[in-house]
């Protein structure tokens, strides 16, 4: 069994293995570490440096949310789970549908990370946090950050009009991929909501998931949410 | 069948999966893209803009090298495929065996990506080709991309001296993924080989397949590899 999930609150990688952990019920206690450090004891567990990192108690150490997802995804059932408990697939549906679902879980953890969460991050967390650090973002930088988050959303709106959740019919990884980011933006008070509709009806099925509880009461040094961020009402 | 795959000639992730299909015995057109121009034509097969893009003749169109690695791993293979033909497995071994693959492709093509290769890209091609661009590549990015790079081959030579292949005794879609990126790096003259025998050794290995071989002949306008590119004795 898996027994400690290295990451940071507000990381989305670590966000979206801690929502799939929760919806297949698997209790993990919870390491933080701060990125921005690249302390030695994290980079002996993970040379890459990046979260989360999944250790099981037999001595198995998992990095990474592709490696991690994958895993869990493979993982048998325990005998005793009925039908009516089993959790939902992270990749459901044929082998043409679990390809969609990887596009997009490619997409947010890679696209939309690398355009908007992770400079998002820096520029108001990572940097303020470091003593060498300045403690205001650039505004050039966040003039391009909003703009790529624009068009990220225009194509997350897209999808959830055009389907039940973002991959097709059935919840999947790449839904919790997508929620990890947009919820790490939110708490970032940068969620132009009310021009985004339908990313507002998907994200609030998704947020009002049992397994999205930890992820709203989650609170970093140096930055609180809206009010509107744990609301499911918003 | 797939029929055609989209790439840019020194894509890695374009690469890896042209190593792939090549290990695979699939066979496909392959149609040039320039990623620095972002064609709507593209960008209508791959919103997200990135290669590669691999086609079926049923209409099925796959986005990615995460998609299209997985979808090809799951194929099932013809009948008549005889115990000796078959290609060897891009995931090979048991489910921690798995996930150890998976945590290097995500090494290469994450991290090694941003890093190095997707910078050296955009600096030595990419920005050279815009009608807008500046031809000469900035030597502060040059130097920092350089130093990332030895500490990547550090890496891949520790593993390289600790294991048969990268991620344990087998060949598996990690070393397709590091040999993309790097012989990528080789193609823009950046491989301090002598440093990192391993790594050379390594890659003398794959080099050596015959699935290299079309990699090897790829030749992009603007920039020549260094004599030694295609020598497989190097």
């Amino acid at each position: 069994m898996p027994t400690r999930l290295t990451q940071y609150r507000l990381c989305p990688r670590s966000r979206s293995i801690r929502l799939a952990l929760a919806e297949y019920g698997i209790e993990v206690a919870l390491l933080d570490e701060n990125p921005w450090e690249w302390r030695k004891g994290f980079l002996a567990k993970n040379p890459a440096g990046e979260m989360p990192v999944l250790e099981y108690d037999n001595g198995l150490t998992l990095c990474g949310a592709y490696s991690i997802s994958e895993f869990i995804a493979d993982e048998p059932l325990p005998n005793a789970t009925v039908m009516a408990q089993r959790p939902p697939p992270l990749f459901p549906g044929n082998r043409e549908d679990r390809a969609e679902v990887r596009r997009l879980i490619d997409w947010y953890h890679g696209k939309f990370d690398r355009e908007v969460t992770r400079e998002l991050l820096n520029e108001k967390i990572y940097q303020t946090m470091r003593p060498s650090g300045s403690s205001a973002p650039d505004p050039s930088i966040l003039r391009a950050v909003r703009a790529n988050l624009r068009y990220h959303l225009a194509y997350t709106g897209y999808l959830a009009d055009a389907r039940r959740w973002l991959a097709g019919d059935d919840l999947s990884f790449a839904d919790f991929a997508a929620a990890a980011h947009i919820s790490t933006v939110d708490y970032l008070g940068e969620m132009p909501w009310h021009e985004y509709p339908a990313v507002k009806a998907w994200y609030q099925k998704i947020k009002s998931r049992p397994s999205f509880r930890a992820l709203l009461a989650d609170r970093v040094p140096g930055s609180s949410p809206p009010l509107a961020y744990s609301d499911l009402d918003f």
